[in-house]
């Protein structure tokens, strides 16, 4: 596949350089048309029914997907455990790139991070592959400090990204 | 003057309902054109000129103007104090609307707040007033907690960005 540095494509799945000791990522191809991860990603309803791996549920979910708008979920646990997270979007190009952040809520409004998180700025790409079918699937979380990085990994960063990626593509194959 | 809610400057220089228990605000019509003021807030040769009230002086500015780009100062004091910062741009409208924060920095990347800030994420808007002449400058900084908005206040918040917002009026004046 031919590609140039100006393409809109190109741009918007470009993540910035990985900073390992900052930063953890899952990268797969996945068999699902960008287009239905997009949805599945942005739409409440369905967000609910992967965003965090069985058997936690996110229980309520509010998302107005532009910069500075509203990205809050619960997260409740099979053992009555209940984790709100408010955050906002940063960055919002349809179909190809999501920013996040729970260091910001609503209206760019700073977080109180004394929760200890861990607390990150998430970035998600979908990049179409050349079979039309199928879309390269890139999720990295970009953490303050080497400290909040080692926890959420130590906390089964890789195992839950990549179990909640298998809930998103199974919802997105019947959309 | 009449006004309608879809008109472009109008939301642009909109600002989020204030929370007066974590926001701190200035707001003052000065008599000079909002394409000048945006010219000395961009520039950095020209914001290391009014951005700290003298004798303390910004030593060092980067600016990339974009949502993710860095806003970057070194802030020096009479007696050898020295103030980095490193944030980033979040929202960008030209000659109507800044926002910043310094909860993020370069690639929307979350920074370590462990140094006590006071951080806050800050909005500026241009409102240009019907004389053609002047503009209504608003400057907000909104904190996390009201333990942080206090600090701000305390170390003479409304004094300092009122003394900086002279230094801009005095420096946008002759461009």
């Amino acid at each position: 596949m031919t590609r140039t540095a100006t393409s809109t494509t190109d741009t918007a799945t470009t993540l910035p350089p990985i900073d390992t000791a900052l930063d953890l990522e899952i990268s797969r191809v996945v068999p699902v048309p960008a287009d239905k991860l997009w949805r599945a990603w942005t739409e409440p309803a369905l967000l609910q029914q992967w965003f965090c791996p069985r058997p936690w549920r996110v229980s309520e979910a509010e998302l107005d997907v532009r910069p500075g708008g509203v990205f809050r979920t619960v997260m409740e646990g099979p053992n009555g455990e209940r984790f709100p997270n408010e955050g906002t979007f940063l960055e919002v190009v349809p179909e190809r790139r999501l920013v996040t952040t729970s260091v910001l809520r609503a209206d760019f409004r700073p977080v109180d991070t004394s929760d200890g998180g861990p607390h990150f700025t998430g970035i998600v790409t979908f990049e179409p592959q050349a079979d039309g079918r199928s879309t390269r699937y890139v999720a990295r979380a970009m953490h303050a400090d080497a400290a909040t990085q080692q926890a959420h990994a130590a906390m089964g960063f890789h195992e839950g990204w990549n179990a909640a990626l298998d809930q998103l593509v199974e919802l997105a194959s019947t959309l």
